[in-house]
């Protein structure tokens, strides 16, 4: 038989043990702000940063989630093999409820990878307020205790953005704005709803990547998220 | 200005970066069995094991995904204030369909786990051979390589689950089907399909907690994902 010893008590282990046996602090850090602000280059250098120092972290964005977990009606049929009615019920689509939706799921996912002891990255432009206090919510009131929920604001003007614009999109959009239609575009034809009360703001006219990152580091330490 | 020193290079950090500077390779151990066969016991002795030794290992059960991301329409009504017509939309019930979309997510969800570097373990029964070659197929489809999935298929003998019965759903069970109804409970009126090719299989009938956890351990040995 296995040498392997196995230490183990009735019922599961609690958030409190599993933390301090894994040396770590779980929580969210939820990114938010337009298309083209830094959200997402931001949160990867920091995942990078922090997986560097060994700390388990993990960035949820539009590629790992809107092609997986909450992948459309056309992604559930090509890879699922779903029927078109079962694609429909389940895929997630653009609609505000479906947006709402997909920002309330990945909310779910944060948590429980902060759960986990993993610090949780969301990089979404997720534009409306009620959506993301959803998601503070999720965190505010899980059991035994909250988990930390950190709203950072990447501030930067639509100016900037759109002069960014690496992927073309508000390009697109103006274009579609001129020939009379409505692309629902956070910024041009759709609101932002900047936050009320953000934990961190990073206004990156001002900051580099690296200053930006360098300052949720050190919001991290004064939470006491990161040592030494 | 903050004395943090940032790492990172353009473009996301990949997952054989992201392992090595953990020290982890993260894998999904999907568990699947009868009710009372034994899953999220051995299951929950093994993270608090693997979570001891300083391993990342996290566990999806019922508890943390149907009253989370997976939630059914009451829960979404109550908890998160949907009106009754998004809570049908989005809330996940327990039909064969739904069921199925459950144990989807649950896929996708334990593969961001295994991604980032974690021990993901599953603890459903998962009764349906597709629904759970689903699952196997987005880990081993997963970009740029594949990622470890591997079943372990709890072995009870239904009557030994039946006499353990810790929860009095066979009771239940048993008293509908006395009275006419159609539980759609697994192992008595509705199919278990035991997997074909598990990576493991514990036959609880003659194994202990402990022995079977350390079959699981000795068996990520093997597979490199524990060292030492």
């Amino acid at each position: 038989m296995s040498d392997v010893k196995v230490y183990w008590h009735e019922g599961d282990i609690t958030r409190e043990e599993r933390w301090k046996a894994l040396k770590a602090t779980g929580c969210t850090l939820w990114f938010t702000g337009l298309s083209g602000s830094g959200k997402s280059t931001i949160a990867s250098a920091l995942e990078q940063t922090l997986v560097n120092r060994g700390v388990f972290s993990y960035r949820l964005d539009g590629d790992n989630v809107r092609f997986g977990l909450n992948a459309g009606p056309k992604i559930l049929q090509e890879t699922h093999a779903y029927d078109e009615a079962r694609a429909k019920r389940f895929g997630l689509g653009f609609s505000a409820e479906d947006r709402a939706e997909n920002i309330r799921r990945i909310g779910e996912v944060a948590k429980l990878f902060a759960d986990s002891g993993c610090v949780a990255m969301t990089s979404f432009i997720s534009p409306y307020r009620k959506d993301r206090d959803l998601c503070r919510k999720l965190h505010a009131t899980a059991k035994p205790a909250p988990i930390g929920f950190f709203e950072v604001f990447v501030d930067t003007p639509l100016e900037l953005c759109e002069s960014r614009d690496p992927k073309g999109l508000y390009k697109k959009a103006r274009a579609d704005l001129a020939a009379g239609k409505n692309p629902g575009f956070t910024g041009l034809d759709d609101p932002y709803e900047a936050p009320a009360s953000p934990e961190l703001v990073l206004k990156t006219a001002d900051l580099s990547v690296e200053q930006s990152v360098a300052k949720v580091m050190d919001f991290l330490r004064a939470k006491g998220i990161l040592k030494g």
